[in-house]
């Protein structure tokens, strides 16, 4: 018998697999800079928020008393009819062509807390440990925490200036099948426009192609596409291309994430996904147990945003201040970087980042010379890209950063570039 | 190389395990019946539901831009500070001791999407598949798929009119110590208040002995409480109880989950946790993972409704009128039930639920002539009591029903109870 104050909780599994020093690291970090400059926060725009616009729509809302007490009330784990029915709309639009073309409708759409709670579902619902999905190289590095999270192997598909190379991933697939390790495929992730962390848009050859190569690969098992289009509301230049999704017409492989925390809020916590049919149950089973479904009131509140044509204007405001800081951002880069030998940088066309490449002998991770003098004697702050690789420490790239304009007021992405550029003179 | 359209997804362990058919048959019976009057739903009253008050925090909120902005931005996996400081003060309140004496703290509060999700992330952080948790026979159902949906087992114990029956529970983990099992011990779930579905409460003698014993069988790994405290606040007579959680004094061994749906607004999801410091890092880790935070707008409402005394007069408008549909209830059973040989049912002094037992003879399972008497022809339906009980099917008692007065009209209640008598009559 024992009253020993000191007996250990014993954690899950799954908690040591899921449990990442990296985003605490980036928060401590800030946390303890406040003064910091930050390049790294992934936050939006605080003056992009729609305060006035939100507070139109809850005082609209509680005008109908019966749609007020609805909001409130529990909704099912699949979320809203109403925003449902709003988003058929919504991705019409986005797709440019008719929902009954596109073969969408209301029942294959699935609300939850943010996109993340999306990728999360999906993973829970698909990977049993050693399951394994294929990742660009670089890609969204929360999301291999996510993966990591259910014991999922990630293996990285090298990327180019197109998105990730199909002949690679076909390659591995090909590899994997010959070990018998096929039935193991379950995903193939993909950010499909402007990549967090590297900005790039996966080109509309390789979004047919893609498809094609999950169904080629889908012998016994089938093989799904998670596409997190997150950023694709924030283009700011270049033509709109339609979603993987698109090229999926049986609507069987592709998962379609979207979410409003950067085109509208975040804090309201709303994302969704267009999932395949088989799919709804399961999900709605998995989030039952979790939540019971996401807050039905900013579901709602969501849904007014879209009916009543606010949410377009929204992110049209959104989209031009975006637009001005990628500028200054770009321009930034070009004035205080140009002149360092071996630096490069990629050009987006919409999303929040700059991704950039320094020579090989200048590391940026958390321990790096770089990263110290950025953070204690510059105050600016940035994502080390090793981060956002899978696969093998050893062989990720050292040298490289994720550099957002997200969070910054629009003067200081040039203030914050002068000084990482300073940080990086300094240390070559 | 195969474009076969049927070929099958495969979903994950995880999600075969927690998938059950129990809520969704319910929620589609409801769903195939619109014209019953539910003794089932687990909804709040429509009525008690706070829009006004919603307006008005909303309205104040946004009159402060800074404010505003914040509460539209992403917080912390761990939720609002302010929040969190609310909290405080309320549960000094709630527990009649202030913080200091009963050692709280805003950074033992973890925010969460309702409750369900805190007893969701203390289930992931916690349990490997064969783990092993106990719970109440009965005890609330929703909380058996989350158990089964981490592969947990979970062990019925026995209660009587003052809960959990603690000697059997003792008896249970000497066994399984005895069994060299006592290593998978992780969780001892206890409903404090008014449980769901007996109405019942632990009693203050058992609330500080359940803390003993967790503590004196935490050899080697840490035995931890939930207590599920979900109805706490809606107590209608009797003396209110200080929590189990009160009388863990270091505050090693249990979590306290508190919710906003039942007192406020279950359509905002906004639920807590008061947890073990050990537990804090693990919980963000998993939910930063899952959702990155829960609605942070939503927060800041309660946060802002509990400062300004709102709150605190809502919830003694939604206690008054849940007492009265109480009142009625219980008047309804004696009224047409007295007369029915062998019927019995708990009084409770508060929560949602009149917990029914009929006589041996009279199953009330979902294929049982009752229940298909009672939603065909009666337009009345109800939880069948089997759900609740963990354990082998052929173990669990057959005759006994969940009968809630949440989402009925004030008037409602009465006619329910009739119809359900006549149902009874029939089939007796």
């Amino acid at each position: 018998m024992s009253n020993s104050p000191t007996v250990p909780v014993q954690f899950s599994q799954r908690w040591h697999w899921g449990s990442r020093q990296a985003i605490s690291f980036l928060m401590q970090q800030g946390a303890d800079n406040p003064e910091v400059l930050s390049l790294a926060a992934g936050l939006v725009d605080p003056a992009t928020l729609p305060c006035d616009e939100v507070q139109q729509i809850v005082s609209d809302m509680c005008r109908n008393p019966a749609e007020a007490r609805s909001a409130l009330q529990y909704n099912s784990s699949q979320g809203s009819p109403r925003l449902r029915n709003a988003l058929v709309q919504h991705l019409e639009h986005l797709e440019g062509r008719p929902a009954n073309e596109i073969g969408l409708s209301a029942d294959q759409i699935f609300l939850t807390t943010g996109s993340q709670q999306l990728l999360s579902l999906i993973c829970e619902i698909l990977f049993n440990p050693g399951d394994i999905a294929f990742v660009a190289a670089p890609t969204y590095f929360v999301f291999l925490g996510t993966l990591a999270g259910v014991g999922a192997k990630a293996i990285p598909i090298r990327s180019d200036e197109h998105g990730m190379v199909l002949e690679d991933l076909d390659r591995e697939i090909e590899k994997l099948a010959a070990d018998g390790q096929l039935h193991r495929v379950k995903l193939i992730y993909l950010v499909s426009d402007f990549e967090n962390p590297s900005g790039i848009s996966l080109s509309a050859e390789r979004r047919q192609q893609v498809v094609q190569l999950a169904k080629k690969w889908s012998h016994e098992k089938r093989i799904l596409i998670l596409e997190d289009a997150a950023y694709r509301e924030l283009r700011y230049s270049g033509t709109p291309l339609p979603s993987i999704w698109s090229f999926d017409t049986k609507h069987e492989h592709v998962v379609l994430a979207q979410t409003f925390s950067k085109s509208f809020s975040p804090g309201l916590r709303v994302g969704y996904g267009v999932v395949p049919r088989e799919l709804i149950d399961p999900l709605s089973d998995r989030k039952g147990n979790e939540d019971f479904g996401s807050a039905h009131f900013n579901q709602q509140i969501i849904a007014r945003a879209m009916e009543s044509g606010i949410y377009t204007q929204h992110v049209d405001r959104v989209r031009h201040a975006y637009k001005i800081k990628r500028d200054v951002m770009l321009a930034a880069a070009d004035r205080y970087f140009r002149d360092i030998p071996g630096v490069t940088w990629v050009h987006p066309d919409g999303g929040l980042y700059v991704w950039m490449t320094l020579p090989q002998h200048i590391p940026t991770s958390f321990d790096s010379p770089l990263f110290q003098y950025a953070t204690r004697e510059e105050n600016v702050m940035f994502v080390p890209g090793e981060l956002c690789y899978a696969g093998a420490a050893e062989k990720r790239p050292k040298n490289q950063m994720r550099l957002s304009y997200g969070v910054l007021e629009a003067s200081m992405p040039d203030e914050a570039m002068l000084r990482l550029a300073r940080s990086v003179r300094r240390c070559a």
